[in-house]
């Protein structure tokens, strides 16, 4: 497929990705009648595919042993034969009352003693050796049945993993841990040590001492205890997800995914799947969390794309929150951030359950289309659009990586921060940083500490309390080679098992950079003047340093009891640079410090209006180009680093561009642009 | 008895209606000196009944099987030689020590786990069949000894019906709840059907895998659940109550009441009573809920008048809540709006317990007369003054009812409109209705959706999201006759199990009335313009539709998503008029359409001034009055429709009325008066 | 050793009082390098006392019976060298790891069911009879290992009792309690009495029917249930205490001590021990506060002085909010208000624990000195000076005594004044009248009201709800002396069983004095008039009097229902002087009406500027002095009574005295001044 753009020679790929714009379908749910309509109304509709089998385990064996798939297939069939693929998902989330009934201690356990019953979602104990050999018995008999179905185009594990079951401390759950620590630290005396129970007399002689993080009654246990039993609550989950992984690999060849909704490592998680997906619900959202998001899921498996596997198509029980366009919006940014699926929550109405009320569809139960319906047809015609263009076009690689750290997020934070800030809110201040990187006009990856990071040019990690050694090594490399780091606030102040370091303040970060930090101090808010003169608010708490002779001071606190102490370093290692940073400062300083930074180290920015996302691209062929979305709803004026074309008008466009009020435009330049 | 009043030839009636004045009195709490004092004082005071026995379980039974009624019977004989009748009250509120110490599972069980113990009222599991045993005994025992003493005018079942003990999951209560299905749905196929149990795997194999509504890790369980297990919770009580009910006519020819504090579906509870009563706390009420209240209590048990059981005689420990007057306004409001009794909580401050401050009383616990004493005499003063007034005149009645319906709004409201509105009020947005159909100067009953209402022209029935087929049945043959309803906001989108209809978005009440509802979508507000051009706010959830030919169309939505299409329709059906309403409207929009409705229905209204009472009479012999009360501390002018004569003056008063701050009058007029 | 004052010829005594400075230390976190830095650290600090061995049981006791103290021994044989005095506490609010193996019923029990478990501090049954003997055995062996090395000048007992196990109905905490009241009633009929349980059927037939305070469904238990399980798990805890103190007495002749943080009845709590500590965290307490609890400690144990034995060094993690001086100001104002000791907690950083941020200490983690040290450092050469000083002068002898009843505001009010006013909080309340106090200058001891209080011309006890025949008495001889009695507001409403008295509204103490009561009633405010024409605000309750022809009316009522009724009685008792409050009063009214009060019977106050704290001092031989607090960032004028001499400068002072900013001073006058 060919386009002339007038203005040159851009070759559109002939290759064929297929976007995907679907929906959750549960025929479960209906009669014959009803799923013919609901077929018809899809492909009317433009949907390509559907979601199906989530929650339905009572469906599939109603009765222990007694397995049916046949009504399924019957669906799978239908859609097959409209040229709607499917993605079959594990029913594991939602165990069946007869489940409940022969094993009276399925239930997980709140840290509190309060065992959990039948009729919810993630009810059931992970931890349950029972449970886990009913899950793979009835993942077995689906993924043998419809495994090789012709519709299927990916699988679905579960659903929302540890979205409702984060702290289990069953029978079984802390029979685990005892296990588990028993393989992590082999001799009891190993983690007395490093969890430093020398404290409170919590020095145990066997594992089996150990107990789970339940309530106290003063206060918190040891963080360490805490941060542990996080991480094994993770690999719990992670080897449940395994299990079925496997068998689903046995059956099918279908790639894999889970719809991840931000409750879990999103890393550890994705290690044992093919593509990641996000359930990205934006109703209350930040516009710059989504891209944060997005920029995430695009690195998590490099070049395997993501879906967005759930989203609201709003309108119904929602109108006034979803202005025309919003939902184009979104798909435009999901699509050219590379989202190669979108699928809506859900189909159809339910007629029962929790979820009646307060969750928009594009059908309601009588079959009648519902508000949604336009908005969605709009992002239909939109995805017809954009195939052949992201075909030939992908994101642009970034310079900068934008690290995040959920082994330091969930571990860290959720207690030891109330010591510092009440309510901590751990994700909110570290996007706040991403946001800052938007704001200024850059583009950027996010990306895990454990990640390969040499692919990028500036690494920017704030928040990073523990750092590991795999970390600070691939660091090290970095800046040799004439990279830049950006550090802190808050770098390595805590070790691998929640404790503080004894070596330095700032741990093995301060020992190998050779820096020196001279006071740690909690503080609500102190002034500090930056280099050029900025007059900046930190927060939070603060880490002033000892400059060296090489160091250059980036600010200097003004408070009381750190006045005149450098706020932030920042010197010279091997080739590259490194920027310590001591606090957290307000947004618009901390803007100022980003902008200074990016321009001194040559990173190029690109400031759009508020409310303007920008997307940059390229194709197989050298081509530059910004995928551009307007969420605001005034017509909006934006200058363009040179001439191009808007391939999804067709329509040559100056340097200066004019963007409608909600609008998309996807310009290809006439020359490469920079960042 | 005749009066002259000046003006006419008005007949009092001589036939007695006794109006009672009373107090709840707690002999077993006191020494027969004390005992012979507190009757002293209620003869100086007017009191002319006291409310007996209640919680006195342990003084009836001290050890089980050991009873003495006589402490009581000596009390009792004291109070009828004084002219004062009883209200006797079975006890079974409070079980006694020795009963939890028989047996250990008799208390009640929380949803999270939690039995309750001894110490408190409704501690012990109603469904316990023990317990049920011991309150047949202990009611036996007392039915016998004194259910014919000649002091008992009434007796009250057990106290405030659900008001601690509303969720209960013992092992009884589940056993019950399982055995209630089984008779309701007999098979549990239909149950599966009747719930949509499909969703998360929630199908039952049996009636026993049905859990109560625990708490679940992830929000809500099937709404189906919540709502047939408060029908379950309901029902689990009024039989606990018909047992004693039984017990009591073999022994008695007393009337039977209960007294109600809103918690408790009023009107399944006094079907198996002879009149009804209500706890009306009126601290914190606005003024037009007493009205509400009042309204509905007259029309539950119609001819058979109602108590008002417990009310604050104030003034001690809230002395700043009670204006000069407060008391005899309510009194007069109640007894006006048909109260035959009205009864203060306690008589007497308590030595001991848990309600030793924070109530008023007449007597301190010193036996010196509290500062409530004056208050309650000028209310004692009134109840003379009107006892013969209304033994001639009787609440009007009314020409519109309006209807609640506490199937609908327990089992719906509670957790479902979690969905729609975060803390949703219920019964707050319905008595804003009933507060506009008072502010535009309409009389009214409150009646219950299962009542019979064929009396009335007009049937206004707001909130009303489940309508049975009954009811639907009842609209029709009063439209039919030319009758007006009405209808909504928010009527018929749910079924009687708590689920969507799939036939029409209002489902039945859609279907059988034939027109035709578009969108339902949940809105934050969006702006409508009634048919009049009025600017409205509509806000909550909408319903809008698609007008036929014959619909007139009442109003517009103005929003994006539902911009143009009808709010409302009117439409004749037969020679009656339906009005469906699409959503809720600001109260000054809200108030413009009732009054625009009610005035080309040609239904009669008196606008009275903010904060006044209008209760409109009549007498035997067709005379027409109305019973005014000035809640304000100003004084108020207010028009009349005609001149006449104020009984309680005795003065003639002319068409225009000065009513001094916090007074009352029973102004008869001279001729007929609309409405 | 002789000061030349300059101006006189004041001798300072030779005898040596040893002033206490040091710091919470946990050798058993560290290595033996860390903990001769940590000596070396100290010395150079002028540190002279550690606190050491408190929450350490599980390296004393590793495993049952195998003991260890000789690592204690080696930290406090290298205090000892350095000079170094050792507060050694018993580790038994931190039962080890192995205990809880041993014992699965150890925890305690929170009143809703949960049982506690390993991890914190004071999670064993305190109530346990194994717990109890474990505590006396590893108390038995440290006393044994470590009660006479030559280190020890204290001993603490746990730590902070009933910090954190306030309420405990665990199965050995029932039984305690049934056999608690079988001591205390002897007879069931007895306790049924007292507590008025023929409310709500709660009568019982023995003791063991009587629960503790669990949740109830309808709000609270009889309020003399939970009064007098309150006094019982007090006692418990003392009986606890005291197992230790036998234990310790028996190989040690160090005095005993227990680090009160005011959640516990610290009049009960000392009788055991040899003098009073407090743990006083300043950080977020009014100025007033800290004056308040060392009036209070000075007396508890007349004579013994008392220890500040834990307080925050700050600067570290808190820094903007500890202005320049502030360390030194809370130094100066607890040396010479009769502190004897100020430990800091912790010496230093924590490695691991709940506690690794959020606490402060004058050495990191690292070993490096943190912002706390010049602070310290100052507090250390304060110390220095203070100490000949504080030889010769102690705290002035008060004429004023401010009564508190901790058996008061404990049981009494946490409950009970919630149907009072929301959220009651009883001890700022109280706490405002001291403050009151301290604003109109007036010099003051907070004395318990089962103190000797013989030695006071005035006695001021607002909020005395149950005042017992003992305190009456005392009252009533005080009087006959020619005594100063400011009683109320609200004294006398309760008898001992948290019952209302039935003989007059404030019960014996109406009886015994012969005035009357007229009313009581709850009000939100309620203006009055003083007799000195004085507007007023009174809140929470009234109660208002019937002035007798003997009494001098103190103001007036002017709301509706108490209009014109006495707000308050002054009356002639012997040769003394009766004032009896009726309400609570706004903060000016009050100071108006103590300040009146005062002025009249001839009671000094010299009036401060906010900030400044005075605390007053006599010498052996007579001498006045004034110690003076400038807690103010601003340089601060005070007007002396006369001139004199600053000892801490060596510099005459004239009649006014120049403070700067955050400084303190010793000002011995010329002559002797009054009050």
């Amino acid at each position: 497929m060919s386009h002339d753009l007038g203005n040159g020679d851009l070759q559109m790929s002939t290759s064929t990705l297929s976007l995907r714009l679907g929906a959750a379908w549960y025929p479960e749910h209906w009669h014959a009648d009803d799923i013919k309509r609901d077929i018809d109304l899809m492909q009317e509709l433009g949907i390509n595919s559907v979601r199906v089998g989530e929650f339905a385990w009572s469906k599939f064996e109603p009765v222990q042993g007694q397995f049916n798939t046949q009504w399924l297939e019957e669906s799978m069939d239908l859609a097959h034969a409209a040229g709607i693929g499917v993605v079959l998902c594990t029913p594991t989330a939602a165990a069946p009352a007869w489940l409940f009934a022969k094993y009276p201690d399925l239930g997980f356990v709140r840290p509190d003693g309060y065992r959990y019953g039948h009729g919810g979602r993630q009810a059931a104990d992970y931890a349950h050796p029972d449970f886990r050999a009913h899950c793979q018995s009835i993942t077995t008999v689906i993924a043998k049945a419809l495994g090789k179905h012709p519709s299927v185009i990916a699988w679905q594990t579960d659903n929302e993993l540890c979205g409702h079951q984060k702290l289990n401390v069953s029978e079984h759950a802390v029979a685990g841990w005892h296990e588990w620590l028993k393989q992590r630290y082999v001799n009891i005396d190993k983690l007395n040590a490093a969890w430093g129970t020398q404290v409170w007399s919590q020095a145990y002689n066997s594992f089996d001492q150990v107990p789970p993080p339940y309530p106290l009654a003063n206060w918190a246990h040891n963080h360490s205890l805490h941060t542990e039993y996080r991480r094994y609550m993770l690999d719990n989950v992670l080897s449940f997800q395994r299990q079925q992984v496997q068998i689903i690999r046995e059956h099918s060849d279908a790639p894999i995914t889970h719809n991840s909704e931000d409750s879990v490592d999103e890393w550890d998680l994705t290690r044992d799947l093919d593509f990641a997906s996000q359930d990205l619900y934006t109703r209350e959202r930040p516009l710059g969390n989504i891209l944060y998001r997005h920029d995430c899921f695009r690195s998590l498996l490099p070049g395997k794309g993501f879906w967005v596997m759930e989203t609201e198509s709003a309108g119904c029980l929602d109108d006034d929150l979803y202005p025309e366009g919003k939902l184009a919006n979104f798909a435009m940014a999901s699509y050219c951030s590379g989202a190669t699926g979108l699928s809506y929550w859900p189909w159809r109405q339910n007629i029962s359950g929790s979820e009646i009320v307060g969750h928009s569809f594009m059908v309601y139960a009588t079959g009648d289309k519902a508000t949604a319906w336009d908005g969605v047809a709009k992002v239909s015609a939109l995805r017809k659009q954009l195939e052949p263009i992201l075909s030939t076009f992908e994101p642009a690689p970034a310079s900068i990586a934008f690290v995040r750290s959920e082994r330091n997020g969930n571990a860290y934070y959720m207690d030891r921060i109330a010591g510092l800030e009440a309510n901590f809110d751990f994700r909110g201040k570290l996007e706040a940083h991403h946001t800052t990187l938007q704001a200024i006009g850059t583009w950027r990856d996010v990306v895990f500490d454990q990640a390969d990071l040499s692919d990028y040019r500036v690494i920017v990690s704030p928040y990073l309390p523990y750092t590991s050694a795999d970390f600070l090594r691939q660091m090290q490399a970095h800046l040799q080679n004439g990279g830049i780091w950006i550090a802190g606030p808050y770098t390595g102040y805590l070790t691998e098992y929640h404790t503080n370091p004894t070596n330095a303040l700032l741990g093995e970060f301060e020992r190998i950079f050779g820096f020196q930090t001279r006071h740690w101090v909690k503080i609500n808010t102190l002034p500090v003047t930056l280099a050029d003169g900025t007059q900046a608010t930190s927060s939070m708490h603060a880490h002033s340093f000892e400059p060296s002779n090489e160091d250059e001071v980036l600010g200097s606190y003004n408070g009381a009891g750190l006045a005149g102490q450098a706020w932030g370093l920042c010197r010279k290692v091997g080739k590259g640079t490194l920027y310590i940073l001591g606090s957290e400062l307000d947004d618009v300083a901390r803007e100022q410090l980003y902008k200074t930074v990016m321009a001194r180290e040559g990173i190029n920015g690109y400031i759009m209006p508020e409310g303007i996302q920008r997307i940059p691209q390229v194709s197989g062929d050298g081509k530059h180009a910004w995928a551009l979305v307007n969420n605001l709803t005034t017509d909006q004026t934006i200058q363009l680093p040179t001439t191009g074309c808007d391939l999804l008008t067709g329509q040559p466009v100056e340097q200066t561009l004019n963007m409608p009020a909600n609008s998309n435009a996807f310009v290809v330049f006439d020359q490469p642009v920079l960042g």
